[in-house]
């Protein structure tokens, strides 16, 4: 049924070596070749979504949202065999696949609505002052247009919400851009499905065939050949920071250099305050214990690690912790390569001193993870650049502070991070008063009372931070505002009504800011 | 009068080694000891824009309002000395000097009225949804929040508008940031004038001393270090596509990448087209030889290249033109290491074969430049890409084309640019169709019938354009909207009201996007 072929101008195709994917459980071969692609091939995909850019760049905003709905539909029509797929190549669970689907299909859906609405074209209207001294003033028009044909990383943790389907390639393309995508070698399958889905909402509802491409890859050729592409205008991905940073500085050192929207790593700080700690420890240690092991660990809101006060409050938060984390069983990681590197993790950790071990899971199979927790002093911590790494998987830092004072340097040293979490009380507020302004410059989503995974797909959510957990601290991968990332301004000077985008025509139905004035 | 120092944090202090400033017109010294920051110079500067950063990236938007309409003041009371040291340092005429004053104090006034409004903030609030099926939905809330220090590089050729309180300065301070401004070397006096402004502006309304430094600098070390400084969160950039080039490279391969905003080179394109050229041809003519030798072709929007058919009626604008540019009498430039640079590349040109010279005026002085008009085929053009780089100066390429055909293929092969311009009548209109969406990808400002030059300040103005316009597509360096440039997304979760910025909180007078409406 899998073809392991690409997606080129909407024809599945051959090009390059092959690879295996294999079953993360079993390590059994689960297709036998996937196509590589190698720099000829991910030309090709390039130059068909050039051939697009006119035509769909073009397309009028209703008619980009039927097509976002339709690829949900389709997508939607094939989730049987998603789950399916995506279960033997992930080894994730039925329900956690099924409820990532929803959210990629939702997040379509939203996009759609989103761009109907049409604020997020930023439309601004100057209107001439033809008697204006000492110089008359013309009429300018400034709207953020598609920024070309862009390049998608699909992701080892989200085959669905942050791979072919997900996150950047529908803020693309509602931006307007044709995509290609490089399938994350995991999980091939899904990705296939996933992409013959947009093939077909692509011919339904009249697309140019080069809106969307899939190129699979597994080798280090197919990545960098998509982001030196001098066709492709910007670069979407999820993954390592090593993996990550590397893609990023070929990016950055292009002839022609571009945008690169790299997610990369982040430890997720939560910061347990002392009300909080002292009235509901217990509760947020379960809690905590829950969201550190969801899907395995595997979430880049993994909140990695906790700073808390010296004291029987955080020895009773502890000890709660390890004990609801040592109910949960051993589950599969993603893949072999990521259950090596997080064996590997641990055990650096665990060979140095001045780091105890306050609780360790056994883990069954050879791709299996178990949860485990360390503790250090803040002095420790702060001495020891390779604690605040992330460690991908259900692992965690206590961070046991002396004062108040501790926790501010801890804070102060910390790297950028998607979320940082306060769990607190009324009686916390004057604690996290001094706190929150350091935190707020490391964190892309500042937390009270929750736990960072679950990331709310919505018009507020940042998802993103100061380096390294992106390499755009500007910009979100989920959310609304992910639109933006693959728009540039564009201004009209002196233009006729009927050369204007409509966005600027004079009494457009969507939002304009008018003279100054927001309509 | 003039000290030669630099201002760090609200104090006159010495650094480096020191650098003269001369006369372009004279060559005589005019200050013989300006400071040549040296790394730890710069290190003190970005060291005390960090330390005014928490106080002052809180506070009000108000309060923000009220200082940059402060400098604004401050400024004009320095006008006449103002004027003076620029018209020394700069050669530039008292006319067009005072006039950029007015454009710069006018920016400052703009972006203050523009934060008061506080729609660049984008706060956008998704409320809480308890009783959500599967999960509850948090309050989630977004806001763009200061990004950091920053670094801005002084410009040659504006020493008001693109300089120590110039447009880049402007936006950063309204955006929260504190800056560092590197001053350029050809006018440090000028710098020195306007940060003193700005120190006592900064005294009058209690802001941080750290909120603005000037380092001046004549080194590669003195820029090096302010880009590279770890502190320093994003830097714009106004110069030449090498420098910018070199100072971008610097900039991502740091640990921690940073925004950088550099506005580099644009030969900005005129396409003349046959409509037009027929009916008005010679009126075109003298607006473009005006636009052309604007201060003395030292404008990034200096339009130095146009496109025309083959013709009678190309043969009359170019001779027109030249006739117009003959008038035009050779005058001083910035610096004479512009001047020199000018006469290289001219003459570089001039010693091409296939290049034929229509116009040469001569230039008296050593510092002087005079007009010069190249014509080419667009065969000759396109095979040859050292005629698409920019010469800095009063110089143009005419390219002849035998056909519309011929006119794409130009269009296609251009580079990046701030602007491109049509010349056009209604009778035109078919035969801009092709052109437009081509052009459109290759310019930040599209404009019709109107010369390029004269780059208004104002809410839907796009100054940059796609690499080498800009290092960075998504952004313009003039109109309100640059002050996205130095603000990142900031999401809170589940947030007391007393904890959330106050463009997020319930009831907050500014826009706000509440549940996806626009209040």
């Amino acid at each position: 049924m899998l073809s392991g072929k690409h997606l080129i101008d909407g024809a599945w195709v051959e090009g390059g070596k092959t690879f295996q994917t294999v079953s993360p459980v079993t390590g059994d071969v689960l297709q036998a070749a996937v196509f590589d692609a190698d720099k000829a091939t991910v030309a090709r995909a390039a130059e068909a979504a050039e051939r697009a850019f006119a035509a769909y760049s073009a397309t009028s905003v209703a008619v980009r949202a039927a097509f976002l709905r339709q690829i949900a539909d389709e997508i939607e029509a094939r989730g049987a065999d998603l789950t399916e797929v995506a279960g033997k190549e992930t080894a994730l669970p039925e329900m956690r696949l099924n409820g990532e689907r929803g959210r990629t299909t939702g997040q379509l859906r939203l996009f759609a609505d989103w761009i109907e609405e049409g604020g997020c074209f930023d439309a601004r209207i100057d209107r001439a002052m033809p008697d204006r001294q000492p110089l008359p003033r013309p009429d300018v028009r400034l709207v953020l247009k598609a920024i070309g044909p862009v390049g998608v990383f699909g992701a080892s943790n989200f085959p669905l919400a942050f791979s072919t389907a997900g996150g950047d390639t529908a803020s693309a393309l509602a931006a307007g851009c044709p995509v290609v995508v490089k399938g994350h070698p995991a999980h091939a399958g899904t990705a296939e499905i996933v992409a013959e889905a947009i093939r077909v909402a692509i011919k339904k509802t009249g697309m140019p065939k080069g809106a969307f491409g899939l190129v699979q890859g597994a080798s280090i050729e197919s990545g960098s050949a998509l982001v030196t592409h001098p066709l492709i205008k910007a670069v979407g991905f999820t993954g390592s920071l090593r993996g990550g940073r590397a893609l990023f500085d070929l990016a950055v050192s292009r002839p022609e250099p571009i945008p690169f929207y790299g997610e990369l790593g982040s430890i997720n700080p939560t910061f347990l305050m002392p009300a909080a700690l002292a009235s509901r420890g217990e509760e947020i240690a379960g809690g905590w214990a829950q969201s550190l092991t969801m899907g395995v660990g595997q979430f880049c809101t993994n909140p990695g690690l906790v700073i808390g006060l010296d004291g029987p409050d955080l020895d009773a938060f502890i000890a709660r912790s390890c004990e609801a984390l040592g109910d949960v069983p051993a589950q599969t990681m993603l893949t072999a390569g990521i259950a090596k590197a997080y064996a590997t993790a641990i055990a650096e950790r665990e060979a140095q001193g001045n780091v105890s071990v306050k609780m360790k899971a056994d883990a069954a199979g050879a791709c299996d993870a178990a949860p485990i927790v360390f503790e250090v002093t803040s002095d420790v911590w702060l001495e020891n650049p390779a604690l605040h790494d992330e460690v991908f998987g259900p692992a965690a830092v206590v961070v046991r502070c002396q004062s108040a004072e501790d926790v501010l340097k801890v804070a102060e040293a910390l790297e950028g991070q998607l979320t940082a979490t306060f769990m607190m009380d009324d009686g916390d507020l004057e604690a996290v008063t001094p706190l929150l302004p350091v935190v707020e410059r490391k964190a892309g989503r500042l937390i009270r009372n929750n736990f960072p995974t679950g990331v709310e797909v919505c018009h507020a959510m940042m998802h993103g931070g100061p380096y390294p957990a992106s390499t755009d601290v500007r910009s979100t991968s989920v959310g609304t505002k992910a639109i933006e990332r693959f728009l540039r301004p564009v201004s009209y000077q002196n233009f006729h009504q009927d050369m204007l985008p409509d966005a600027l025509k004079d009494g457009a139905s969507t939002p304009q800011l008018d003279n100054g004035k927001r309509s």
